[in-house]
């Protein structure tokens, strides 16, 4: 049973606060904000939690196990690494951390700490993603081609990161997962129309190793909100749509089949499809799932299921895809980290 | 009255060859291809259209008015030059020609024998996208922002060009139309995975003088058809869907509201979001205004509404949009042609 | 080889004379219209016809072997009577005619005659239409409870018939076609809004000796174009959306379990939620298929697939859907006929 | 301020008890339940709050001002008469009681106590059905034809009560609240599939004396759930689609002309296609606004805006309903009722 302090009682936080609450695995609850009507009105509703203005107060708790960092990006690093310094675990919301450099420093703290470093990918722990996950794995799709996706709502803009740290590290953290693989180049365009120097439309592609291209859409600026990823393999091709409350996930048996060359020197071509099957899908609350994980992981002294290194990897296409955007569009290679020493 | 040829029965060949059927402009019909039985087909439906094999012969004939060409593009340059030689009038289907080069000796050779030169943007001439010109014209959307627009399916894959030379005239003619400008630099990124040499999926993001930007995407290797549009200004948005029956264009009095910094420094930034109009739209087969827009422009010696010049302006993206996606996405600037003399 | 006459060319019949004149098993058209301008317009793509103005001309022709009626309700019985008094095979558009009566004598003066009589009931010829009964067939949705259809638009207001008249018989012949059987019970109520007397929003309810149960809403008064069919089975569940262009037929692995009584002496419902599936469909045009069963069964002396009696069955439902509706929607039986002596 | 007691912690109940805590009218709750494990389920969220598991003794509380009850069906009326004898303010959610003379006993009893009696016809404080009542009233869909419903989903069968009762209450109070008149017929027809005696599949008829119509279905036994409401007027029509996240509602400028005879003696009619509008929402719980209206109530001393009448207009039509459908779709008049003394 733990002790666990949320810190950053804004938009986020609370969803932390409400989960931890429900869990088994956590028997006391600290609050943090540097804003005291924050932590009031969390209060109301868990007057058990005990409140702290002063973050250094509050993990100065001897007894206090693990801290919840849902601040804005620019604290996290700092946040963290004091936590870890006093040798609590430490969950960081995504993105994880500003730069590559706080990342790797993350880490290495972490590890000479022993501590349990996760960071907040949430999608990875949503019913679809998981689905989708097992498809790709038992190679339902084939070779992957590639991946499109799209992620866009009107609104809400960030005023110290751009569309791209806001809205990337989700499909990005899908893409990793899904993937196995990082991408080997970045390049990003885009540009900022409401709020000068800082882009609220996007447009990112990668390139893997593997051959796979990927290609994402970012906007804070757009009329509807969509949520539309597409998978494309050699054998099926798969639409994920996060707004649809049914069918979030249909996979298409259509594909183009490949005939060599006969008699007359000239390949052909021939298009395939069938069945259009939309798999049942497990319900349950991502963010429960995360934070529960995140519990045990500390209890088992595992790692978490998604911890600095995944975290990292997504910071460093960030990085790259923020400098290529800067640049116009230049490519960027995203070259290899040797995380653990 | 207009005495027309159709060289290219194929498969976009006979929409043509019906629209001149049924139009009171035209009072003879002569038909080309290589293929007879393709020429045999049509004559079933259209007995009285004259049949050759051998474009040379079809031109040569005397009281011949005007060619419409339907074949594939390696051709279109040849063709529309001999027919232009011979003082007809050319109507070439999307995309005009091959190269810039092309494109402004075939202008030249139109200008200096006093002919028709027109070119098949068909979309320019559908009810949604007139209808969206409109909206555009009167300022309703406030100060163009961006374009994102989506083009992809299932095949058909092309043997001679890339889906951008396939699919991307679409989108291109539409985005000039509607800005009235030409964009200034391109980048596209993209893969040939069926096909080796011949790209089947591909990104591409334009820059216009004017700061708008625009994206598109194609491929010819997804599960579902997509054809949508969105144009985001800064009073309004727009959201044009060419799969759907109904409402094709919807606008969204949306937007964000930027207040100068007050008292304590910081600006604001506020959502507004208001009705959904779906315009009543004009129900006609565009294809039919385009061949009716040629013919009256023959005998009423005008310009075409889609003219070589619109033709060119698109070939050259497309030249440059291709070289970039041969070059790893770097930028390309489209400079300046003077195309008149 | 077969000489076919078509007789109405207003707004379905000249479907038929496409069809006929793509048929190989069709080598001479005949036309018939009192309208002689609706038959020049056919001519104009089917120079090789016949035109005819005269009804009873036409049919005196020793070589013709069928006719095909499109023309409204109310002359159908007599058209079809003086054509197979001549000893010619004769195919009637739904509705087959305007009482049980008619029918009756019909289908009695074909048997007499040995000629074939068919109605068009295209919908049993559409790919989904069959590949939903074959899912019926094998079992798939368990025992069937209910079906419900909504057939509405805007327009097109009928002159002569009720909505029922003019909607109903599409969705009463899938749903004898699917359950192979006929109601014994019809409810109808409705309203006339628009042209006093004539009905044109109606709602419909039938019940079956089985136990299944049967609704189906029908307007010419509704602001979209619905087409929608639900079938809930015990084991499965189906929609059948006739308007969208992919995904025509859905099957929902969803149902109640019924537990009996245990100790408490209470029975407990659960709810089954699976896979959703939208097979895959064939692809070709119903008429077509519709057709081609016409002339075939001609030539192989055999019944067509919807002959008379299908449509005395569908015509016995209008007549008591509409008493039914004239008397404030009390329950009309339908009895059994013996049609076949 | 009110101290206000919800009896009932299952399903619905915890909803009520929230926007309780949550409203400044309220100061303190009162909670009761048979099974006190639900009652514990809520202290955890409102430790404030007073537990009973016995009702009499919680309504024994002389500063109790209110009862919200949130019990099945067949309690309802014995609940809220004790609760207005002790002279409480009582709101009773939907369907408000069992029988019309249930219901007029307690309009009389709250009468005589000058006692608020609210029912919880919860969409008439819904965003869409607002507005909707807005277009309606300012006359923009001119006379009212026809409404159309759809309520189907799978499941929650109810063990006491029918489909009708369970699902037609949502939609009968919006068509009392927006035609500002009852149904003077009712027909019903459906079937119990899977539980003997109650009903889970229904389809209801209603005539007005308006001249409008209407028609609902109702399932529990439905692949998806459909929650679509049209509303035909002679001038537009209108979609209400309540499972939309966005255009909820959708004003369609379509209608019929009808122009009277001219020379040849036939009438005409044409069609009218304009504009579809999505008009903007407000955004709010409509549960919050029925609470509010509630506890407002009881402290301004007026009528909450649905009160026992509108409840008793409803369950007069559920009532015979539920008659014809016991008798196969038999034509049930509804008489009027004095309601008041």
């Amino acid at each position: 049973m733990l002790h666990v302090g949320v810190v950053g009682c804004g938009y986020w936080g609370p969803n932390l606060v409400r989960n931890l609450a429900e869990n088994r695995l956590c028997h006391k609850l600290s609050l943090c904000d540097l804003d005291g009507a924050k932590i009031e009105r969390q209060l109301l509703r868990y007057p058990a939690a005990k409140p702290w203005t002063d973050y250094e107060e509050m993990i100065a708790q001897s007894d206090l196990d693990a801290v919840m960092i849902a601040t804005p990006l620019s604290t996290h690093f700092d946040l963290a690494r004091k936590a870890l310094k006093r040798g609590k675990h430490v969950f960081v919301e995504k993105p994880f951390c500003a730069s590559t450099e706080q990342g790797l420093e993350l880490i290495a703290l972490a590890e000479s700490k022993q501590r349990c470093l996760a960071v907040g990918h949430t999608f990875v722990f949503s019913p679809p993603v998981i689905k989708i996950k097992e498809i790709l794995d038992r190679g339902e799709l084939g070779k992957l081609f590639y991946i499109s996706s799209t992620r866009v709502n009107l609104g809400l803009h960030q005023k110290d990161v751009s569309v791209i740290w806001d809205l990337a590290p989700h499909d990005l953290s899908m893409f990793l997962h899904w993937l196995g693989e990082a991408p080997v180049e970045v390049l990003a365009n885009g540009k900022d129309f409401v709020q000068r120097g800082i882009p609220d439309v996007a447009f990112m592609f990668l390139r893997f190793a593997s051959g796979a291209i990927a290609h994402a859409q970012f906007s804070w600026l757009s009329p509807s909100k969509l949520r539309r990823t597409t998978i494309v393999g050699s054998a099926k091709m798969l639409v994920y749509d996060d707004t649809e409350h049914l069918e979030q996930v249909k996979i298409f048996d259509k594909g183009v089949n490949f005939r060599d060359p006969d008699t007359f020197g000239e390949y052909q071509l021939s298009y395939r499809t069938g069945d259009i099957v939309s798999p049942k899908l497990e319900s349950f609350e991502p963010l429960q799932a995360e934070v529960n994980d995140f519990l045990s992981a500390i209890l088992q002294k595992r790692r978490p299921r998604c911890d600095g290194e995944d975290g990292l990897r997504v910071v460093r296409i960030l990085e790259a895809a923020e400098k290529s955007l800067m640049n116009s569009g230049q490519v960027e290679v995203i070259g290899d980290v040797k995380v653990r020493v």
